[in-house]
């Protein structure tokens, strides 16, 4: 990505709010109460050059601190302005001057807040008109970069947990959500290659991350949680270029009337009810999330495992009655849409007998029952993963049966990553279960601890599946 | 209850069941691997006398055996037989000899593995035709009371944990779904106040049950996961009679044409997908559940939450973003059922207005931004519990804000229990998180991980509010 920093442009200088060479904290502090403290210490993790920014203090922490940005004796790629809402135009001023690539304004009290706000946001956007320097915000998180080390957060490390570096790229509109979603994402090992927090969306807004992560190798999936649309019809068009390559997943909270108009108080953005965006969006190939935790399971799923191509699932399991309501699910066109429980073939019949004791189901779902072993389980994905009416896998691990060992998580695994069709797996249980979801999960599996958020991330991979064959002219999947 | 040890007839054998004063074990056995040997040890927690048949051993672990169960020199209450199928009959004989009250049969090997197993059920249904002797399963895990200490599982309990005593009532067709749903519910401080596990219902059916806990007091809530019904029309009339007085939560497995046909497979029982009984269901007051998860949820939240006698739902936030995806959940009607987002009086907003910071929002949702501190969230809760447009509350409790404490949990618990409106409280985050919910959990305060679990959960207390109301003659909720 190298070239993009010595290049020119709003794309160049995206590729500078993510990808810094330099940063500078404008309203640095020693003070680890205040804000600037807090995002001056969580700075000192970036290996790139940094700089403290403060017009009262000469050192902070020891380092040198430069009383504007237009005194640092080198060049800076990004400014981070955390100082009061009334002080942001000047520095902006002085951003533009110094030939800064990208700023993002962390501090509140514009927009949002009302009229006052409303009128300085004005004033820094005539100043932004005649450069192509990018400003993300105000009233944001800023960004969280992993893989360069990069955490313009204030939330408090011990509150909020960062989670690690990964394949999908984050982008929300809403700060508070951002922080619960990547605390929750850190706990479940769920790997970023960037979060960006849109803010009050006055310069970058979600089509720019959009283009820039559909863009970036490194991202093999963008999840969006968004509120307003900046321009829905380029949003759409970007989305079409974007999802032949890479899935692309978008929860537009203020689908109803009322969560619009609670969109409008909280953004202070235009935002409408959505609802009517729908098909467009699946037109586009967009998976669309209506919670927070959808975005989570749909990205997740997409970013480590195969599309499915096809509806036909087969369930494995060894409690009947898991089997049971998984059925009523895949069958309940509301929460399948469109999957069906796969015919097995006759040979995958007789392979599956060989092997399983008599009182087992060979039909789908396929129960081992309690006696199963891991040897069992081995052998009937070794089959499923062959036949030829199978299009994806739902396997109920169960922890809770006495012939089994801790083997039985090993032959998932193994499965999971080197199976020809996909596979989504389901523990249900408590303290052992959780520990057991912990460790898949930092080895990259996504386990669900629900029947009904299983079979919606296998409808997500058959949307997928369908998508990709439909745009390849192959038709619809069978 | 003791009343009912003396008396005769099914509800009196059906108390010897839950409660026996004496129990014995057929196939009782010294070797922890085998699984009368597992059972006879977890039979030793109980308090009552207990007394091991084993047909080869003269003792055992230096308890003295009984070869037959009637040559226990005193009466049986409970005996429950781990011995081959083939075996079981002549133990049938033996029982009803003694005048035993009620047996439980762990065995497997009967109608759920084909025509063989089905003869031996058949058998041992003539036999039971000219007694009064209760006879659970074949084929279960038998019952787990922790206010007996009683437990005839099979299932370890390193790997199937027990939960706490409680006032929830939890019956289960199947086996291995119960056993990790116990797991869960342990790991959740979900408190039962028995289990019982109906297996291949040859004489114990769920109407049996649920008809006994309606006459229990100690159970305020009974939840079901049944698969076929034993007798449909049965089944509403003591749901009828039941509901008026305690929350009946059913999950029906088996919706769907194909469910209902893996349902068939699991059981051996004649099922019929059963989405036609939906209204039915709905008119005795019965709440409906489509997976373990929404068992779990539903059934909890009436134990430890007040009904919600409108729909009127008000949302407390520190995360804007959090409101606004809850008020689509709220109204969106396939989700929140009728709930409404509720409309602040002007008295209210005054009240909200006079301590909150001028860019907190007062109408709903009520967003006290990150600047939220314990003594907002305070304030907030005192006046939402006295609005009158009020009927419930969703409420949001972020632990990453950076000027809350501890304290806010203790707030949330306090208003939780002593609140006038009915609360739901959700948690979003990762591993402080957790530990929270885990503690509050342990106190009984259902915590939602999942926004729209929250509104479900909701939505299933203005459902009971209204059926209330409905058969009280007060008509509709507003």
């Amino acid at each position: 990505m190298s070239s993009c920093w010595s290049g020119k442009g709003r794309f160049s200088n995206l590729n500078c709010l993510i990808h810094p060479r330099s940063v500078a904290l404008v309203g640095a502090s020693s003070n680890k109460l205040k804000i600037g403290g807090i995002m001056w210490s969580y700075l000192q993790s970036f290996p790139g050059r940094k700089h403290p920014v403060n017009i009262k203090q000469e050192t902070i922490d020891g380092v040198k601190a430069y009383g504007r940005v237009s005194d640092i004796p080198e060049e800076v790629d990004l400014v981070v302005i955390a100082v009061p809402a009334r002080n942001v135009p000047s520095v902006i001023d002085d951003c533009i001057k110094k030939g800064v690539k990208a700023v993002i304004v962390v501090s509140a009290g514009f927009g949002e807040t009302g009229e006052e706000g409303r009128k300085l946001e004005d004033e820094i956007k005539s100043k932004l008109a005649n450069t192509d320097m990018v400003l993300l915000g105000p009233n944001t998180l800023g960004v969280y970069v992993p893989g360069e080390s990069l955490d313009t957060m204030f939330v408090l490390r011990e509150k909020s947990r960062r989670p690690p570096d990964g394949p999908i790229a984050y982008v929300s509109q809403s700060g508070a959500s951002a922080s619960g979603f990547m605390d929750m994402a850190e706990y479940h090992q769920y790997g970023i290659s960037a979060f960006v927090g849109l803010g009050n969306k006055l310069d970058v807004n979600e089509n720019d991350m959009l283009e820039f992560f559909s863009n970036d190798d490194k991202t093999k999936v963008i999840c969006m949680h968004i509120e307003s649309f900046a321009d829905g019809k380029r949003l759409l068009k970007l989305c079409r270029e974007t999802t032949p390559r890479k899935p692309v997943v978008i929860l537009k909270a203020g689908r109803t009337e009322a969560g619009a108009r609670a969109a409008m108080l909280h953004t202070g953005s235009m935002a409408k009810p959505s609802q009517a965006m729908d098909g467009a969006f699946k037109q586009a190939g967009v998976v669309r999330a209506n919670d927070l935790l959808e975005l989570f399971d749909y990205s997740r799923i997409l970013a480590y495992q195969k599309p499915m191509f096809g509806p036909n699932v087969v369930v494995v399991t060894s409690g009947g009655g898991y089997g049971v309501i998984a059925t009523d699910y895949i069958e309940d066109r509301n929460v399948g849409g469109g999957l069906k429980m796969a015919e097995l073939s006759l040979n995958s019949k007789k392979g599956l007998r060989e092997k399983l004791p008599s009182f087992a189901s060979v039909d789908n779902p396929i129960d081992l029952t309690g006696n199963v072993t891991d040897e069992m389980f081995d052998h009937v994905l070794k089959i499923v993963n062959k036949d030829e009416n199978t299009d994806g896998i739902l396997a109920f691990l169960l922890l809770q049966t006495p012939y089994t060992t801790d083997r039985l998580i090993e032959i998932a695994w193994w499965w999971f990553k080197n199976g020809e069709k996909p596979m989504v797996p389901c523990i249900i249980g408590g303290l052992y279960s959780e520990k057991v979801i912990r460790m898949l999960e930092s080895r990259g599996m996504p386990v669900y601890p629900d029947i009904r958020r299983a079979v919606l991330s296998l409808r997500v991979l058959y949307e997928r599946g369908r998508y990709l064959l439909k745009i390849r002219g192959k038709g619809e999947a069978r």
